[in-house]
């Protein structure tokens, strides 16, 4: 008999857990390690302890759950995250964390003891809302982030996330680190993009993650009454940053098929109707699966950046913000994602992920692969994020069909 | 002889004036109605009661000195302000003020009486810093604004214009409003432009003051993640707002050779390097010596707005934030100016005002007419504003010779 999960059971599991933190609109309020979180880990605890799950905290708050399996050989490892944006959507990482849970409880149901154990977890602070930097559990788990660094930052209102740990009860005995060598990782994602939807896929095949390069820009003009200073007299730095922002939106085009830029934040100064602005400061960010074009990118816009300082007659000054290569995903896990899909008779395609997921980082220490649900409208991190319950069962399903994969696979 | 000011006094009463509010960067601090411009009004209600005024204080605060003339005419009035910007300059409107002290201390000086009598005046906040609006004081006297509506007008702190007139004593006894038919209205103030350097003269004929129309615009995207939404999926309001931006900075080019067009301030929502922003409010202003090539300006911010829209799958809203017409003075009062320059050797040049100015207002009471002061790299509002002792002495001798004709004007 083919393996696939309890649809009802997995459809009330979702229900239930989009309770917990709910807003007014359908959505979650549900901030890494505020009282919704912890309430959502209590209930998440308690079902890996009724599942027969191992469970245990580390010192991060990442919390883990393991079935052991027939031999004592590297687990896999399957989960993603349960925190949202401050007004996030339902279906976001708490669609994988339910997933992998909903795994276990079928091979429970099923009496299966897969060859390697099995371990399913919910990271601390995927989204970075709260405490920065976003991926902050997988983050320190991995070793890409130092535990006491990310220990000590803090909320707007000066709170640790040492000290909110503490509080909600996550801060665990277990080290912020593997606590064995995995075999592998599995994530379920919804895409936050469009193009499962568009070319009217059930799920996402996803072979990495695009890379990122964040920066941003600053023009000193000269700031002067509005009125009285003729055209051929200003150094306007709200003018050179517009040629800029205008260029941005037009780079990816001659770069890559999906490169993607953005200019998300603009600061001004002194920001009167009255003044010519003196100085502006704005952010950048580029997208793409390949590094050079990654600074091709960033090249481009730094020139644009000298051509619009020329014109107007003010400086710049750039700023790195953040840097992160492409992530390739193991043959091995791609073709267990794919493979589950086929089995299980979802039509499905290749992606390359546009966002960020804790697999980033897991990817250092072991295999991984990723699958990803449809996104409707490819809206995220609003209230208006939405994913069928068709569309998140069949994703669901596609991984657990791959973690059963990789479970037995015993090379 | 020849009707010229007392140059080393007039010198030392700007320094003196400088002191009272001073910064250490060798600006003023002087927002209307705070210790530092009550400091400044006790001390310059003072020197006008030395110079034999007759000082009255109306219900807005505004100040006036009245010196007597020979025959019962209606007054001219000549002043400006003394408050200032947060940091701005010691010349600015103290100037015209101590400039119209010192016309009535030469007069005494050499026993002239005229043939109309002389009043100078302080207006209060014409730098609508700490309240709104500008040019506050001359407004409320000339019935541009209301009284009521201007009195509870409030600052950051939630106090109010009455309020504070209260508190430093300057709510005075006299209605708000012209005591009498005034013959002409003259004011001294900084060009804030650098039109007066650039051809090397020593003083300009105001010729009126430019009008302007001020708006803002606000476009509505999609915010979505800035990673996994595709180039052409997005809805991105900074890109339109980005093109429209640029087009401000070149329209005035298209109109008229001192059409002048700023984007001043601009607010981006939800402002995030990570997130394509959805909403982007940014104002425009044009100004312009004919009415019309405003209302053309305007007309083609729209035409821009609109196609920026339709490029980037946005919507808009336009508002309008201010209006005003174009002020041309009084031929007889510009030609008193012009005579007076020519009768003292300056070398002079007319000037159309690219900022508005308490003439602004008066106009609309009585014939107006303004003279400028050099400003060394057009720079205005700020501690960096610089004018020699040379130059303000050449505006403040030439405002005196025509505050003299007019005073003497018959007609």
């Amino acid at each position: 008999m083919e393996f696939s999960l309890t649809r009802d059971r997995f459809v009330e599991t979702m229900r239930t857990q989009a309770e917990i933190g709910a807003t007014e609109n359908g959505g979650l309020h549900r901030l890494a390690l505020s009282e919704e979180d912890k309430e959502v880990r209590d209930w998440f605890y308690e079902q890996m302890e009724r599942a027969g799950l191992t469970v245990r905290v580390d010192e991060f708050g990442n919390m883990f759950g393991r079935r052991e399996g027939a031999r004592d050989l590297e687990p896999i490892l399957v989960g993603s995250h349960l925190d949202s944006q401050p007004y996030g959507g339902i279906y976001d990482g708490a669609l994988g964390t339910i997933a992998a849970l909903e795994f276990v409880r079928e091979l429970n149901d099923r009496e299966i003891t897969t060859e390697r154990p099995v371990e399913i977890v919910n990271w601390t602070n995927e989204e970075g809302s709260r405490f920065q930097p976003t991926l902050q559990g997988s983050g320190v788990w991995s070793g890409a982030l130092e535990l006491d660094v990310q220990h000590a930052a803090t909320d707007e209102d000066g709170l640790s996330v040492e000290a909110e740990l503490e509080r909600i009860g996550y801060k665990g005995d277990h080290p912020a680190k593997p606590a064995t060598d995995y075999d592998s990782y599995l994530e379920l994602h919804i895409e936050q993009g469009p193009y499962l939807e568009d070319n009217n896929k059930d799920v996402g095949i996803v072979t990495g993650i695009v890379g990122l390069t964040w920066g941003e820009i600053t023009f000193f003009g000269e700031a002067n009454h509005s009125g009285a200073t003729p055209m051929h007299h200003r150094s306007d730095a709200m003018v050179a940053a517009a040629d800029v922002i205008t260029q941005v939106r037009r780079i990816p085009s001659t770069l890559g098929e999906r490169t993607v830029g953005t200019v998300g934040s603009v600061d001004v100064q002194p920001d009167s109707i009255n003044v010519i602005p003196g100085e502006v400061s704005f952010t950048y960010g580029f997208r793409d699966s390949d590094a050079r074009t990654l600074q091709e990118a960033e090249e481009r816009v730094l020139r644009e950046a000298k051509a619009a300082a020329e014109r107007e007659g003010v400086t710049f000054e750039h700023e790195d913000r953040a840097n992160a290569e492409p992530v390739y995903f193991e043959d091995r896990c791609v073709d267990a994602v794919r493979g589950a899909a086929g089995d299980l008779q979802y039509d499905s395609m290749d992606v390359f992920s546009g966002g960020v997921h804790d697999a980033t980082h897991v990817n250092s220490v072991c295999d991984t692969g990723m699958v990803f649900a449809v996104s409707e409208g490819g809206k995220s991190h609003t209230e208006e994020e939405y994913t069928s319950w068709a569309d998140c069962y069949s994703a669901a399903d596609t991984l657990a069909g791959a973690a059963l994969k990789l479970a037995n696979d015993k090379l």
